[in-house]
């Protein structure tokens, strides 16, 4: 279960705190500080800012002139919060996830599914999105357009902060608290502040209602009847829960295993912002890993103790201190992260997310503080990556205990556990409750069956503490809640022992270590990482470049005919037939275009390597980034181009068997864009 | 846009046969029979159809116990059309996929694009989907439950004809004839049949409602206010039609070219039957090549006009005769096949089939017959792949002329157009129509605008003549449709000339050759295509094998210990590194299972070749289908292996290059399933 970024707790089965004005905002607002990169950089200049807005508007422009992405149903208008992916985004996404399947599901034997997208109601209100999966909205009281309440008194605060300058120094202090405690606040608390405020519609200057919560999940019915409500899934770790018993068996009834699911997920968000980052509809890919409870050892973690990466533990958000270099291994050790699954996967998404391009220097994996993680969750740790937004949850890593299974065995009524079978048999002591159905038959009449199942549901403790109290007295008073009141239990009305038994198995809850990763919100970071300027030709000119690794280019490899004569255009199909027949994706530029126009186009959709037609027998083959060149033979260029974007080879490494070309004048032009 | 069988006609701008019961019926009875496998083989006897029930009950038993698909949410009691892939059914899904990028996406430069599945009212409005995507449906009258009415009549026609021994010869003829119409009855004609029939809730015997339509969209509201309905795509073709102006542009301007996209759609079904063939959500992968009206030639056709395989004609069906083998280049140069593109496409859809596993034999290119294409369609070819259900449409070939982009320049007024530049500027005739605003405004006052457009909007022959019978008599009535009326035009209101002008370029709507690929058909189809039985060692025992050919095979080696021993298993897990840096999926099985019942287990999810550890130095490696076995070395084996699975060696390749291993009685014995 992803959470959808720090901005909104993820309201599913996350009480929200009661108080968020006392105490703990401290706490709250430390994390709010630390999302905007203002703890590392304390005082985030107003011309820092302008500096990120103007590289993001240099990155957007690309992508979206270059097809990476565009708003969805853009003839129409669009629709706010739906993007879709042009070719060569649409080839980035494939790479990701192709990679994903390798580094994951292949190298670690996980079980993938492919569950559906439409989800009955049952399945959503056992986990608990039916009834928690929402966000606070407000409405124009006269036009009925909606806002999320926290939204408007973020913008209010905000705007008083940065252009109000008569504010006193309580006001200021008021604002920045406001914007510390604002995704703690209960509706009750955030209508007294839009009140308070007198915040009214954007548009309109209108009055608002009161916050209320809206939904996220975009519902919709199945079958013709209109009486079987379902959801479109806002995550796909369901499907894999409710698979549990048969994956379990799958596995020869073994743990730990892991399941995979990539697919999309829906969430309807009241007002979507941040481009890639917040959207509608979203390709998320999940990872439930089981493992029993009292051993969350994990087989392969020395593959990755030694590992030291940018970590950010509670203690030291709470004490003010920065994200620092941890080595994974010792973290683990010191009991930093809870156990070693959590260590293993936590290295495993560094090296993915690395090795895809993100800049180690602007990932950090940052721990939950208490107050942001569910009750039930054991530990919780998210990748985030540093773009101009400030720093993103990209992926969440999360020891969510025996929860989700256990909701589910709930609902259903089928036992989602495993079981460890003895090599020897074992002798335990075990509390046995036997009522006496004569005895609460006489008393209770009609209610027996009420009073028999509560008595036998009850606790260790609670049944400890009758049984002494019988003892002594004789008769207690007992709470029956599907009875709504207490009946008095005698003696002879239930038996509790402790006993003795041979045991040859031993049933349980597995946990779940969860790793879920948004793959757009990567996708985006990616291209921010990986995006730089440099000069061109004309004065003034920058020239825009993806530098993209290999493994994720959208296209690894571009071939142009020097110049528009037959003799290269047939070297130029001739090269372009053994790259197909090697499964590399790669384009012809027959324009007549300068050369130096060319590799501009190909440099800023992150193509690494061109091929130019400039003989019949050998070729001139150039790097994106070093923009170095060398030659070589038609009829091995292929194979040496698949080499590098494979990753068998570096350039470094291939530049060292190939002889230099040296450019003449008129290929080394760098023309600008048309 | 992929029709969802032979038993339903996909209403979306279908327009209904007004007379089904009249003449053109032999067509459609032919067509039923076609589809029911009853032309090729005249009696289709009850045992043929117990052979391949119980065929099937083999083949789905071994896929759903494998965990090939499950009932989606089964702890939950499940959800009719709604299915999981389990891990072996997902890899086969991801290996059918990466292969169909393979084969189309990438060896044709197509661009892939990724549309969200939530869609706006508007575009589907304009597709015709929100109006025409519907199944006709009765409700019990007292209960409410829902019923697909054609699935009732059908279904009590069959009946009586299997059962009911003293029926006449004219009622035998008279409910073989609904049979055969029953996809083209009106509302009305559906209504009629079943009261005339006393059809009734088949469950509760209550009487039933009047047919109406069922919208099969999932339907949805995007965003908070409740006020822009959406739906779930019902396909994924038309978030490329919106987007063709950009991709057009992405292609420099160029035609042909071809986008694609792979992902879910949604149809709402109102009682799914027939397991994987019919879900209400599955993933399709759909091309739309987009052409030159006036050229439908393709530069590559000549790679396929070779190959041979079956072809059934609209004019050998019309005629009562079976499928035949053809050349598809004959078939183009014949007119058999609208043109050069829709041919490449139905070669290229044959290669993609058969090298799945596809059985050549048991696929067939049928065309639509006349009553079945729409409207607008220029010609239309289905592949059609047999399995126990009958011959079941798994691709859509259509020429969709300029219907749809057509349709979302109208609804959205953003020009879908391409253009061509002249070599060298041409002088055209061009009609000019030119009404005189003044005679019309005192002729027709308020009703001005209407005729004048009207004017407008004639052809080029309607124009002509009314130039002529202006010419003539001086004037002409004419209808104005906005009006509803026909009006009187004098010469004086409207001239109309043919000039001469000089043009530089063409512009037009371009036409759409769209292969849209149910993937999940395929992949059902593939499992009963594959699958076979062998005798065990048992008596009476049969061993299920799934002959998966490498490329989809869902694992493609599995490693065994022969015994339970250190230095077989330090073996086996070196060997399982270097098959995963080589990217073979594998499993290794340390069960202490007996090798023969070790085989049988991978036999069954179709793992083309096994690993087994026998030693230290070299190993045995089995081919799953001729049984037959090989030593290699340890140090080789993953290339050996990855040479077979990746296809560029055949295990009889292999075979000559290694020793054959002779195996020992007890790794011979194939045992039993436990």
């Amino acid at each position: 279960m992803l959470l959808s970024s720090a901005s909104r707790a993820l309201a599913a089965a996350k009480p929200r705190s009661p108080e968020p004005f006392a105490a703990a905002a401290t706490a709250v607002l430390l994390r709010r500080q630390l999302a905007a990169g203002m703890a590392a950089a304390p005082a985030s200049s107003a011309s820092a800012a302008g500096n990120r807005e103007a590289f993001r508007v240099a990155v957007t422009n690309t992508l979206e002139r270059r097809l990476f992405y565009v708003p969805s149903f853009k003839i129409y208008g669009g629709v706010a919060g739906l993007y879709d992916y042009g070719p060569p985004g649409c080839a980035v996404k494939a790479n990701v996830l192709a990679f994903w399947r390798q580094h994951f599901v292949l190298e670690e034997g996980m079980l993938e599914v492919d569950c559906p997208c439409v989800t009955p109601e049952v399945v959503l209100k056992a986990s608990g999105h039916v009834d928690k999966f929402t966000d606070l909205m407000v409405k124009d009281e006269k036009t009925g357009t909606c806002y999320r309440a926290d939204h408007l008194l973020k913008d209010f605060c905000k705007d008083k902060l940065e252009k109000d300058n008569t504010l006193s120094p309580e006001k200021t202090a008021e604002f920045n608290h406001v914007l510390a405690v604002l995704d703690d606040l209960s509706a009750e608390q955030l209508g007294a502040k839009i009140k308070e405020y007198g915040i009214v519609a954007p548009d309109t200057k209108n009055p608002l209602s009161d916050p209320y919560p809206f939904n996220l999940m975009f519902q919709t019915s199945i079958g013709p009847s209109g009486l079987s409500p379902g959801y479109m899934r806002p995550e796909t770790a369901q499907g894999i829960f409710v698979n549990f018993k048969d994956l379990y068996y799958y596995n020869g009834n073994k743990l730990p295993f892991a399941a995979a699911q990539i697919g999309q997920a829906f969430r309807n968000e009241i007002s979507p912002r941040q481009g890639l980052l917040r959207v509608r509809e979203f390709t998320l890919a999940e990872i439930e890993h089981f493992v029993d409870p009292e051993d969350k050892s994990h087989p392969k973690f020395r593959d990755v103790s030694d590992l030291e990466f940018l970590m950010f533990p509670r203690e030291q958000q709470l004490t003010g201190k920065s994200a620092m270099k941890l080595n994974i291994g010792q973290a683990v050790s010191e009991g930093t992260v809870n156990n070693e699954t959590l260590g293993y996967f936590i290295g495993r998404v560094y090296l993915f997310l690395t090795q895809l391009g993100i800049d180690k220097d602007r990932l950090r994996f940052r721990q939950h503080l208490p107050n942001e993680m569910a009750h039930y969750a054991a530990d919780c740790w998210d990748a985030e990556i540093e773009c101009s937004f400030g720093w993103i949850e990209c992926v969440g890593i999360a020891d969510r205990s025996a929860y989700d299974l256990r909701a589910h065995s709930d609902k259903s009524g089928v036992a989602l556990e495993a079981h460890e079978k003895f090599a020897e048999p074992r002798e335990v002591e075990k509390l046995v409750i036997t009522p006496s159905k004569k005895e609460l038959g006489l008393a209770f009449k009609g209610n027996q069956r009420m009073v028999l199942e509560a008595l036998e549901a009850m606790s260790e403790t609670e049944a400890l503490n009758m049984k002494s109290a019988l003892e002594s007295k004789g008769e207690v008073e007992f709470k029956v809640c599907t009875l709504g009141k207490d009946v008095t239990i005698k003696k002879s009305m239930v038996s509790i022992n402790m006993e003795k038994k041979k045991e040859h198995q031993r049933k349980f809850t597995p946990s779940v270590i969860e790793p879920s990763f948004g793959i757009g919100r990567i996708i985006y970071c990616l291209f921010e990482h990986c995006f730089y300027q440099r000069p061109g030709k004309a004065e003034d000119e920058q020239l825009n470049v993806f530098g993209f690794p290999p493994l994720v280019a959208p296209i690894k490899c571009t071939v142009f005919p020097l110049v528009k004569i037959e003799k290269f255009e047939v070297v130029a199909k001739k090269i372009s037939k053994a790259l197909t027949a090697a499964g590399i994706s790669h384009i012809i530029d027959m324009t007549g275009n300068t050369i130096g126009k060319r590799y501009a186009r190909t440099d800023e959709i992150g193509v690494p390597l061109a091929i130019t037609v400039d003989n019949t027998t050998s070729v001139t083959v150039r790097d994106r980034d070093s923009k170095d060149q060398i030659r070589v033979e038609v009829d091995e260029v292929a194979s040496v181009v698949k080499e590098v974007t494979d990753g068998q080879s570096t350039w470094a490494d291939i530049m060292w068997r190939y002889p230099a070309h040296t450019a003449s004048a008129a290929e080394e032009e760098e023309a600008s864009e048309t």
